[in-house]
């Protein structure tokens, strides 16, 4: 059976579709939206091995000249010098307005397809294929894409939506498990800002921190609550003009540990991990969360195998001041999530760095 | 007495506001719109030269924070390398989501500035001050953003609306003659897609060659109703759908020749000319458009100092060879915007090559 999810948008809205071995109909629902002939598949070389050749013989079967191009793996190829390798490739290739670019990956391949997609020719298409269950869940959907400045992650991007996502819950199985449990921390951050039964549903699981130890059912709620989650947000707020801002529940202080460890120590999940233990027990203190609550969340963390703890090291004075440095920093001040009840989150600038100071000292 | 034409667009409208001097008031437009306090005014050292000073004092005097920064000038360094300097430079001086560039200068700033603040945070605010006649009544216009490919001009861009278009016609005092002709075949362009009275008035201008044999009361209605032209199209067809392609007019033609002397022999300006001769007689042949029309339309054309003639030494085959690798180029097939009468056009991608290349072999 496939779920179909809408995301809902003034000027473009597109289906996020999800069911196991759907990688195989991929041509077929490029061909149902009518899009030009020309495919540009961007991958990497591992996720190409194990996915592509069905990607590819999907396309073709339809009708659609393929080309494919991987890009190195890795956060630190996330800059613009591979964009600027996806532009030649597209010029070699003669992509057309109304041609497209498939993003078969994670976050990765699918931030930097969609801002290649976004900036050429003024924008084509961009379909994307979720390879990891971050991107499933999170970046593949609402249309944020972008790389890295030298100095700082994602400050180079463009909105540009989808005109599809695909997912395939199959392609987890071939997923580096660490890369499983990273994607698990964003699908807790939808239990605790939006969907209080999808945490209920995950607090019920014996098992949360493989793949293979969670039942299916539980893995078909997981992808299409959370989709469902972003899709909301995203529909109700494209741009981020405020809402959509509740999508960085976590990762204030996540971005600012995952940066000062040069994003080598922990993943982005790891980092989110650890943000939403931050978050959690500063809406605590503030008297915004219930304790209860906070310790609640850090049990679904922990049983995803996922730190609940700062890595060791890192001055916590440096993380107050990197937050400074944060994108969505107004007017001098930092913006936190904070959780008032599973399910429900609000928005705030006013939290003293004493209390963060307190906060992250004793983790 | 301040011009207003409002350009209206689904998620953002904004205002052109053209009068002698009104550059001292560029501090109290950004006010009124309450943008951010930290500004980044582009520029490149010639026009930083004559009028940036007066930018500056009027935003420093309106309470803004501003920094400025020159890019080499001319079109060869359009170019990514150029957009990765300003984002060093919005990095330095710590622009924030609700910071403003302002780009002062002509359409190779324009487009730069413009790009870089689509892409910087995934998008902040530009305002447009034009410099050249080409940018006040074309570029500045409509979010076109973008650099070229080192295989193709403006391969890589965005759409990102300007918050403000401020144009004072006195800045274009210090703007060579050459310049001037090349903004002037653009707005002959808009007497023939879309302004007959436009047309009219030019026909009935003893000079139009130079800015100081021109009255004053004629640059003001070319400025306004070009600005007028322009702004009705794009409001009806902002992401260039369908109708904002008759904007086009002359320039199929125009770029392939400009690429193929290597952007160096002839302006962009000439190019169109150039374009609109051809694309003219290729409609009069054709029997879309009288051929005394054509007529009425080349002697503007040469009034106002602008080539009729190809460039000698270019190869017709290699135009038509270039054709094909125009952005605008469906499914293979070259599209064209010929006029029917003085003001009114018509899209068609069914021009025969042996008619391009019988007009292209008479001029
Ligand atoms: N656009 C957004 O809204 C958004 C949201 C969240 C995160 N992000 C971005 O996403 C990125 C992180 O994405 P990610 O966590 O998916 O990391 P990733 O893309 O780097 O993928 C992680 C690793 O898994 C491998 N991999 C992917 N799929 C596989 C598969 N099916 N089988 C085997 N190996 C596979 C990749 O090669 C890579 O080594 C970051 O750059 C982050 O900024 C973007
Ligand atoms: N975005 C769009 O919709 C759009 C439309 C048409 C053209 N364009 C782009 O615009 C560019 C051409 O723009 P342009 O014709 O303005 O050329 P330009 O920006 O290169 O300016 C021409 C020259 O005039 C100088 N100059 C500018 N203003 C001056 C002033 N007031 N006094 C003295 N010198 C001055 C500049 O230093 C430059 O040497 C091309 O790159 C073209 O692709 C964009």
């Amino acid at each position: 059976m496939t779920s179909i999810i809408n995301v809902n948008l003034p000027q473009q809205s597109y289906e996020i579709a999800i069911a196991p071995g759907i990688l195989d109909q991929l041509g077929q629902y490029l061909a149902d939206l009518n899009l030009g002939k020309k495919v540009l598949v961007v991958s990497n070389p591992t996720i190409f091995k194990h996915h592509g050749e069905r990607a590819i013989a999907s396309l073709k079967a339809a009708g659609f000249e393929v080309a494919s191009y991987s890009l190195p793996p890795g956060e630190r190829y996330k800059s613009l010098n591979s964009i600027q390798k996806l532009y030649d490739i597209a010029l070699e290739n003669r992509l057309e307005r109304s041609s497209t670019m498939v993003a078969l990956g994670g976050g990765v391949v699918g931030d930097m397809t969609g801002f290649a997609a976004a900036t050429w020719l003024r924008g084509i298409n961009v379909v994307q294929v979720p390879t990891t269950l971050l991107a499933m869940v999170d970046s593949s959907i609402g249309g944020k894409t972008g790389v890295n400045h030298p100095q700082g992650k994602n400050l180079i991007g463009a909105f540009h939506q989808p005109r599809l996502v695909l997912i395939d819950p199959e392609v987890l199985k071939t997923l580096p498990v660490r890369e499983f449990r990273a994607g698990m921390a964003e699908v807790i951050k939808y239990g605790v800002i939006w969907d209080a039964e999808l945490f209920s549903q995950m607090e019920a699981s014996k098992n949360l921190n493989q793949l293979r130890y969670i039942k299916p059912e539980l893995i078909d709620s997981i992808l299409t609550r959370s989709c469902q989650a972003k899709a909301d947000v995203v529909g109700k707020d494209e741009k981020e003009a405020g809402l959509r801002a509740i999508l960085n529940y976590g990762h204030t202080i996540g971005h600012a540990v995952e940066s000062l460890t040069n994003y080598r120590l922990i993943t982005h999940g790891e980092g989110v991990a650890i943000g939403m233990v931050a978050a959690g027990q500063i809406a605590a203190n503030l008297g915004l969360w219930q304790q209860e609550d906070t310790e609640r969340q850090n049990a679904l963390i922990q049983k995803a195998g996922l730190p609940t703890k700062l890595p060791d090291g890192v001055d916590i004075e440096a993380i107050i001041e990197a937050l400074q440095l944060d994108k969505k920093v107004k007017a001098g001040k930092v913006r936190f999530i904070l959780p008032t009840q599973i399910g429900v989150v609000t928005i705030t600038d006013d939290v003293p760095s004493e209390t963060i100071r307190e906060v992250l000292r004793a983790m």
